[in-house]
């Protein structure tokens, strides 16, 4: 027990380390001063450095080999800490640092490369970086070590326990059902025309429904606040300490608003773990996609449905008064209206997952070698025709779109797509349980649906697999119908 | 060489964890949620002990003794270096661990009661506290050992090679110089009213007037920004990021105003190290006291003379509407109206050194023994009385009012002084070389100012003792008479 005392310490003393690490990184993205950006990449990397070697260190090996020689001593949180600590540290050790530094100094070039290329619309300027990654990816993938694909083992640092044999009948399920009701959709929603909303929307007001909504749904902003960068996102920076940021559209304000829910959406997990296992894996998020479900659930289940919109639309009038000339019913469909378009962070929530399968379809075949570098446009754009209809104009609104590649991140988009089937399948559980009351505002707040998540997900931190909190949570093996179901009925619900 | 490539590098990195540390500090005034806190503080502890320890290692000390003995081979700059390292590693390992973790958590209890103290003005709820902090204190004199007095060992802290020899008389003939100043500033400054200026001044005005000046000063708002807080204060965090805060008072743009230009002194010269030395001492500041030489010489000699208010008039009038009815000579006299007052913080440029040079003669009672801490109160306030010529009503506006003592940081407050007499002795020799031109804007900047001090002061870091670089920089030791001086001239200078 001592042995586990000491690791606990060692691993709670660490995450200081990955705080301040986080710090400097939220710093980096809200207030840092533009010359201050070299100073601050090279501190970030000294600091990942020290995380590092505490995490790899043999004394942190012997410990751990004791805690799992003594098992039958520990209960059960105690043992799903030790199965997390062994899975992190055999993670990173599999890797050898000279690996680690190439592959983080091909990823620098690459990301200068990308967004060169990007602005210019030239794949020519990124191919060769690109296939650098692609290799690296894949020496990547042979140390970590896999089953049957490569792919395997990149998505598992992503998503534990996630794999192409579990992954692909599902996707292709879901494009499927997306295809199928794509057209009837896009028919119903563009009904109304795709400006209809467009005003004037000042930030402060913006600023202040985001804030009211954002308590609704149970953010603590004594743990936690809001702040304006280029992209959205939320970090933790301790037990009660979590960051979202949102930015704004003058002219839009469902760019703030569903920003905010989403990245709300993040936060109540990171609130919601249980305070007594702070600092150790019960309180840390358990996987991408099961993140990306919490987002996504408050975003779009909660935050696009009609409900939601009846419940919100006076006092929305009342920040925001140039909402006033348009009914609930109106601005619903204006936040569900359906489009196929070229860039997948624009993209509404029926083509989103086309984005993200295209993505996936073309990472595996690049993984497996099946896809040469040089022909990712020509196949990305044919692709693309094939199943969003419409003609990929350049690379910028297609293969060199998204930043992701460019770092390395290959496996990391299926995430996005797993957070949206989450996400369904765990709405569907919880209107089983909870009925209408799922969109109850009790005592001003979301309640109902709040402790519903609280204890079928956040609370668990990292004590399963992804997959089996899915089970736990939700009575069922993941299933692409949930999502499927879902959108289908919000499309039926709303109407003008 | 090798070594001192090596111990540079040591340092280097030292250095990202301490500005690390310094993030985390500037965050928790800035930014950090309420319950945020607690994660905090031991976050900052874990880091401070790693950076501690990374000073203390036995590796440093044989990397520093081998430098030394091989110095010859050093130039003037490496030889400098050295020297700062070996000080610092020297002073961090005469404290045992033991006694500074001791110290710490005595100074957090005293804190704590201080802070209740203060509010209910009941000095007994802080006195036992401040009785073991004090013999602590006298305990960490002991183990930094001293020549002559033990205050000598605590001011060497903040002010290296400052002794209570050298203070003593200089601090008297101030004194004596202000006191006979005084009745005459009251007299001149109190033709108008206290409240003269009271207006309403937006927020945003204020601090859009603010940046300006700062801009002026040449603060780079590429390596630097200005956020707020209940208390101002500066803090790099990067050679290229120096941050500043300041407090806004609606009907007071003063407030605002003049904590920038005082925040403002001190980021310049953090912005003022030579980039090649970033990472050694040779790009830190030499002591507080020169540090605050440079804040009060843009806060007080630039920015309450005569010339300032004529040159920025008229963009203060832009800025600040409220101001038209007064005229710059109103607005000079306002901003140093002199009336002895009994809080420190909010003292006028005259008094101000009263209220230090009576906390400096308790400190060195308390630390040579020779005051009981239960009669701080009565001293203190037959001492006020005698100073000021007002009665202190209670220990709130007395000996409580303070945060220094219940922090342990006993031999401080001297160097705020120290600042005014650095800052008046630089501003004569600054003068002497420039003429009229040292408030004179050259391209909307105080370029030639800025020139003089970085050449004389900022560029300088750590390479001398301050009473070197001040010898060096005026051709004179520290001499109380050019603070007297400035006094005087100023107060002539100024009239309706």
């Amino acid at each position: 027990m001592d042995d586990y005392r000491q690791l606990k310490k060692h691993f709670h003393e660490t995450g200081y380390l990955h705080r301040a690490i986080s710090l400097l990184d939220w710093d980096h993205e809200t207030y840092l001063p533009a010359k201050g950006v070299p100073f601050r990449a090279d501190q970030q990397a000294f600091l990942s450095r020290l995380a590092h070697e505490r995490l790899t260190s043999n004394r942190v090996a012997d410990l751990i080999a004791s805690c799992e020689s003594n098992s039958t001593a520990m209960n059960a949180t105690q043992q799903a800490n030790i199965r997390a600590w062994r899975r992190d540290r055999d993670r990173a050790v599999k890797l050898p640092t000279d690996f680690v530094e190439h592959f983080e100094k091909t990823c620098a070039l690459g990301k200068a490369a990308w967004t060169e290329a990007r602005r210019t619309s030239q794949f020519e300027l990124f191919a060769s970086h690109l296939e650098q990654l692609v290799e690296l990816s894949r020496k990547k993938a042979d140390y970590y070590g896999y089953k049957e694909h490569p792919y395997d083992a990149l998505m598992d640092e992503y998503e534990p326990g996630c794999t192409n044999r579990i992954l692909t009948p599902i996707f292709e399920q879901l494009k499927q059902s997306i295809v199928s009701w794509l057209p009837y959709g896009i028919e119903k929603t563009n009904q109304i025309p795709s400006n209809l909303l467009e005003s004037n929307y000042p930030i402060q007001d913006q600023a202040k429904f985001n804030t009211m909504v954002a308590r609704a749904m149970g953010f603590d902003f004594q743990s936690g606040r809001i702040d304006t960068t280029t992209h959205p996102f939320c970090t933790d920076l301790g037990p009660h300490d979590v960051r979202l940021t949102t930015r704004y559209e003058l002219k839009d304000f469902a760019v703030s608003l569903y920003s905010v829910l989403h990245e709300a959406g993040h936060g109540l997990y990171e609130q919601g773990f249980c305070p007594e296992h702070a600092g150790t894996p019960m309180a840390e998020a358990v996987s991408l996609g099961i993140h990306e479900s919490q987002s996504r659930l408050w975003e779009n289940k909660v935050g696009r449905a009609p409900e939601f919109w009846s419940e919100w639309y006076g006092k929305a009038c009342q920040c925001l008064p140039s909402l006033k000339p348009f009914s609930p019913e109106e601005i619903t469909m204006a936040v569900n209206r359906v489009s196929p378009s070229f860039i997948r962070v624009e993209a509404d929530e029926v083509t989103y997952d086309l984005h993200i399968i295209l993505r996936f379809e073309l990472e595996k075949l690049l993984i497996s070698g099946d896809l040469p570098v040089k022909d990712v446009p020509k196949v990305w754009n044919a692709r693309f025709k094939e199943m969003f209809g419409i003609e990929v104009p350049d690379d910028t609104h297609g293969c060199l779109q998204d930043i992701h590649w460019s770092m390395g991140g290959f496996g990391y988009f299926p995430t996005y797509t797993l957070g949206n089937l989450h996400s369904a399948q765990l709405y569907a559980a919880a209107e089983k349980t909870l009925g209408h009351r799922i969109h109850l505002l009790q005592d001003g707040c979301y309640t109902p649906l709040l402790d519903w998540l609280r204890s079928n997900v956040h609370q668990h931190g990292r004590r399963h697999e992804p997959a089996t909190l899915i089970r736990e949570a939700t009575g069922q093996d993941i299933q692409a119908s949930f999502h499927g179901e879902y959108l289908k009925k919000r499309l039926e619900a709303i109407g003008v």
